[in-house]
């Protein structure tokens, strides 16, 4: 069964066929050379962005932990101008909670209008909270293989009798709508083919790209349109977003094109 | 060394000797009879349950996931009046984000005034993570065994050779101020044990006791006093939480006595 999630991203696919998803993260005191602390400003700085970047992207993706102190009504203007100029809404929350928790988590993310959110798969609750998620149309991508330099145990320990990642993977295709999967260090092609092979057509969304270094051509040639490609400082602390969204929404389409030879 | 939070919590153990540490969580619709939605009803909810608990308890634990939605000037409202009432404050947040979106995270955290916060180990910067927050003066509890049936796997799994929760609860000596352990379910006495020996004098975090079953009688014989055992449900949903918070209160210290003989 496709959720409501994964056929608007589907929808919004064909008719823009980019997998560039956007971050909107207003950076705190030290980050950027200017500060982007008020909530006035933290506003502005998302409905900037996506004004410039909505003609080319597919998604935007605020992090919960830059937008924290902002009201749902102001969140629920930012979601409800992205979806306004065909942009899915994925709030990167990273819950992490037990139940009930989970279940505020997920009422107040939908008051805000988002259509999906990450999810870590640390409590083990992966199942129940893909249920609940999906009751309120919700979309849920998964943690499933971190790429800091810290977070290697997923690929060096077992869980369940398989890889830690292979075990996340493996409730994305049962449960939830997509799988969260680093594109740089210890993260190898084969590990991403293996996770795609395992969750078919569910998405693959890909942080890292840009100033992380990530390699895009790798994940377009394993996951094909079945991904969300998000690039974070390398549009949003540009001088010109607009520019650089065309410049890597571009060069996305150019692989694509390539890789369907 | 001792971090400000663990000296903060010592200095109220002292005057107070209570271990209590009461949740405030505003329930949404459906978990109640009655909803506690609006920002002003939320808000009047946690005033409310602080005043009345305050003479009874050590410490106060709202959770991010049912603060959603609040600006950073009315939480800071709430941690003031908590801290003026001689009680630590502590964001059930269970952060499990990589590098600078942990630091916005704690930047906010630290702006809406608390004592310190939880953190989930899953992206395995537990280190990076604490040191950041000590930086801010911020107390890191870490989620290192928790009682829910699906994460069972903290015990069956191995991390770096040892299980994982023995592994976690390593960290915790290490680089963190406390361990969250789950006190029902599959958590026996010994693994209590275990974490309390690790761990030494950094805090355990227990919740589930009330509502959820959990045993005040062995956290408190194998933990002593440094211990929060928090309750939830029991308290701040309660006809009367003063009344409550007074009872829970009580049979601890009766404990604590008894168990010091």
């Amino acid at each position: 069964m496709t959720s409501s999630f994964l056929t608007k991203f589907k929808t919004l696919y064909e008719e823009k066929e980019s997998v560039l998803c956007v971050g909107l993260d207003p950076a705190i005191p030290g980050q950027r050379e200017k500060n982007i602390i008020s909530s006035s400003d933290r506003l502005k700085f998302m409905h900037t962005i996506i004004d410039q970047v909505a003609p080319y992207s597919i998604a935007v993706k605020p992090n919960r932990q830059y937008l924290i102190g902002l009201t749902t009504s102001e969140i629920k203007e930012i979601t409800k101008k992205a979806k306004g100029l065909g942009l899915l809404t994925i709030m990167d929350h990273k819950l992490s909670d037990i139940g009930s928790t989970n279940d505020s988590a997920l009422y107040w993310i939908n008051k805000e209008g988002f259509d999906g959110l990450t999810f870590s798969p640390f409590a083990g609750n992966t199942r129940s909270t893909s249920e609940k998620a999906h009751e309120l149309g919700l979309g849920v991508i998964v943690l499933t293989l971190m790429s800091n330099p810290e977070a290697k145990w997923m690929i060096t320990e077992k869980m369940e009798g398989k890889k830690v990642y292979q075990h996340f993977a493996e409730e994305v295709r049962k449960y939830a709508d997509g799988a969260v999967v680093g594109a740089t260090g210890h993260v190898t092609d084969n590990h991403i083919k293996e996770i795609k092979k395992e969750i078919g057509e569910k998405i693959i969304l890909a942080p890292g790209v840009g100033a992380q270094g990530g390699d895009a051509e790798k994940l377009i040639k394993i996951c094909g349109k079945e991904l969300l490609i998000n690039v974070g400082r390398g549009i949003m602390y540009a001088e010109k977003p607009a520019l650089n969204a065309e410049k890597y929404d571009k060069q996305f389409k150019e692989i694509m094109k390539n890789s369907e030879k």
